[in-house]
């Protein structure tokens, strides 16, 4: 794992605060257990309703796990007074997903002056057991607010 | 749009069936009015929850949307017997999702023997004009039951 | 398609200067025959040595054939004293690639104040037939000089 | 780095069949120093005419360097009369290629029945220095010949 300086040195609150905020990753329940520079990780109760047809976890779902936590990596690193938002997101589905929890691992590749990359590894756990289901890369351009 | 021939003649059917089954599609309130050979188009009212920290539509949802309206347009070629998987999708944020609906329209661009690509365009309604908000790519894999 | 009004009224001009100035393009062959505010075409000429190892155009060429078609796309979009930057591509191979000529044609989809998007088709030419053979989407960033 | 086992014994040397026939590969130059079981490595002298027009590596060049990378990487974990073709590949481009050479390494995240996932990091080498200019990712599905 690269090292990365946060540039803004109350980056974990602006995060939390960011999180409580987000009406979509708190109305599926996601929550983050670790924020740190470049670095970001999360977990997700897998509902019943979070399903596809056949019962494994639907791929929006994991999607939006992958754009929480790579998010959230990128935007651990810019300045005060400024955002990011995703410009575009590419998930591969590795494994089906199928378990009671879902965990992301968000995490920066480059973290130039105008845009963020940052990839993100979506695993399931069943019965105690890790299963990587899907990865996802993706870019971030960050603006002045 | 190229013309597409189902191997299924009763496409329509084993389609809306499969949307009946969808849990999370369900859960967010995603309908199709219009499932035609190789192109399928739904609908989403866009609610408090399914918004980011901004109170723009959650890139997470409008993923979720191109994967459906993709995944289903794909689905409409199969053959009686077989299904798909989603294997990657990309999503490009082309503007912010402001509105009151969502819709999305997934077409198929290629139907292999063994592999479907689509596309999908996701819109988004306000004050009665509609703003493309993303686009979307997939490759769906076909499976033998 | 979409009607994009240029913001440099020389850009065929430049477009067709930087096209001089491009090594790579050249080295290949690629001459593009239709310049036009966010749609620019090319032709190549499938010379044995594009090929891989079973006879089919080189997906490295095709890649390469999108990412000039649409990066020139884009580029015809853009202010004096710009120029553009890509961020990412993806390429979906969609037929294999064979004939003696490759046609490109790059697209933009949305062109904003940062960032342009757009997509390119590839298609070969068989024995006066043309099959789509590839479909790229990519961003890119336009930075002042 | 994940362990795989390769199903074909004798996966080196069909992979140096392969390279000493992959035509643009050759032409361009690419030399493979490392093939391993899910991980192949390569360089590349960078010559003038794979630049593009501001002098650093065209992007179509990092593209093949990333699909040989990674193409091949996965073609080390296929039965005896398998084969491979590129699905899709997706490749972000983090920093500016300047250099005399560049490396590629190309390694697989997931090796399935019918599909294999890899990944590829192209670096180029300026002044003893190396700089990691792009990232990819591409699918690939495997093929009975």
């Amino acid at each position: 794992m690269q090292q990365f300086i946060p540039q803004n040195p109350d980056y974990e609150a602006m995060i939390r605060s960011k999180m409580e905020q987000n009406h979509f990753m708190n109305f599926l329940g996601f929550k983050s257990n670790l924020i740190t520079p470049g670095l970001v990780e999360g977990f997700l109760e897998i509902k019943p309703e979070y399903k596809q047809q056949i019962g494994f976890l639907h791929g929006g779902v994991t999607a939006t796990l992958a754009d929480l936590a790579a998010g959230f990596a990128a935007f651990t690193l810019v300045k005060k007074g400024q955002t990011i938002v995703t410009i575009e997101m590419k998930i591969s589905y590795l494994n089906p997903g199928i378990g009671e929890s879902a965990r992301a691992r968000g995490f920066v590749i480059k973290a130039g002056q105008k845009m963020i990359f940052a990839e993100a590894e979506i695993f399931t756990e069943n019965n105690g057991e890790e299963t990587l289901v899907a990865k996802g890369n993706a870019t971030y351009a960050i603006l002045e607010l």
